[in-house]
């Protein structure tokens, strides 16, 4: 993907803090410093900032419907970051729920539809990006040692083999007609998680989630010459090797090519 | 990952054709295509290869969990492949499932689990990847014409602001002791998917399917230059921009560092 718009789009960072009381989710403390890093960061990468802080289910549905409705055309991506307690979450596409601050969570994978192909035509063929920080569920991840020993008791024999694999021509499966130049609907969409599924993300008052901090300093470092899926590796690589309970950040790909931020 | 031994990694394929008749899943022409032709590739990649042809679910189970018992500590990575029937399911973690031969569905995250840091001691920290081709649901994707303009009746007014983002400090959340070298027990995995979940994946009956077909083409090309990422990123162009029926890769990754094959 080419950036060449200036700015290259919009980022959308919706940033929840204080939750009401019947929600009983605690104030997530750092968060602020997390949303004031990225502000920061998207800003000289060449991005349109929009912020909203501690917004219900409802308002952060109508805050990304918005900005999916506005007109992208003369923008190359898009970038939404959830700053957020989040869930794990039954679905059928990209795993896991935000919650706005009165409680009720949204899925991830209704936030990235308004996104798609078919609900926000001038995006379409132009890379969407998501970035989540929240827990992906409640599993405490105690990790396991590195260098403890990999022994198993039970080393089956090699009895397995290659079966015998006839080839059986018959008609054909794909035989639609009226091809155009098109691309599929779900295309260009990554999202970056802050956590596996299904486990919680850290999250320390005074510098923030350790995903954040560290999606920060290797934007910093790296942005100009790396491209993203590069970069979100180092991520995992330095936020795995954080603390006790453990976390790793990956992303669900639907990107066609590399991507490269804008860097003056 | 550096990939020093040789074999470096065991390559399960299972490649169901037939089904049996309750199923009402059809013949899976052009698997045994795709089947060879990625014999031929991963043994090239210096793989052990294990080929099993026509398996219902139970046993689909027991050669997985086969794979997984086995002791892996001379080796560096393992790779599952699956070519299948396969659908929609809900789920916390890796979207989908795939058939057995007999109809029943396995989901892609039980597969997956078999092989992660708690159940598959002596993959710890080594690349776990997966390859899948299967549908992801029902869905076809007609796609969207790329050329189309790109307009949108709605350009709403750029009111949207940065709120004020207070500091507030408090009692930390991360307060863990007992720190060891230890790594997420979900990390080291990739599942690469022949199609975004929810959507069919399409396969020619001379050919195989386009992502196989894709994927050892690239793998062919670019193995011996280029790290998995950005291998399958070209995948998914080259997919995206087939047929008329539109599909994309794309992959769920959980490494935390580039992987290379081993090429001689």
């Amino acid at each position: 993907y080419e950036l060449k718009a200036d700015p290259c789009g919009f980022c959308l960072i919706l940033n929840n803090v204080n939750f009401s009381r019947d929600s009983n989710l605690s104030t997530r403390e750092g968060s602020d410093v997390d949303c004031r890093k990225l502000e920061k960061r998207f800003r000289a990468l060449c991005f349109h900032l929009l912020t909203r802080r501690d917004l219900s289910a409802k308002e952060m549905v109508t805050e990304l419907q918005k900005l999916a409705r506005r007109d992208h055309s003369a923008l190359d991506c898009c970038v939404v970051v959830i700053l957020s307690h989040g869930c794990q979450t039954s679905h059928i596409q990209f795993p896991g729920g935000v919650y706005g601050t009165d409680g009720i969570p949204i899925p991830i994978e209704k936030i990235v539809s308004y996104f798609n192909g078919s609900s926000c035509p001038s995006l379409r063929g132009k890379p969407k990006l998501f970035f989540i920080q929240a827990c992906g569920g409640d599993q405490r991840d105690r990790g396991f040692p590195v260098d403890c020993d990999s022994h198993e008791d039970e080393a089956p024999g090699g009895s397995l083999e290659s079966d015998a694999t006839p080839f059986q021509p018959s008609p054909g499966t794909v035989d639609e007609p009226d091809a155009v130049a098109s691309l599929p609907t779900p295309s260009d969409i990554l999202v970056s998680y802050s956590t596996f599924p299904g486990y919680v993300s850290w999250r320390e008052v005074l510098s923030g989630s350790w995903y954040v901090e560290t999606l920060d300093a290797v934007l910093e470092q790296c942005a100009s010459s790396e491209d993203l899926l590069s970069m979100l590796l180092q991520v995992s690589h330095a936020v795995s090797a954080k603390g006790s309970y453990k976390q790793i950040p990956g992303c669900f790909n639907f990107l066609r090519k590399k991507f490269f931020f804008m860097c003056k």
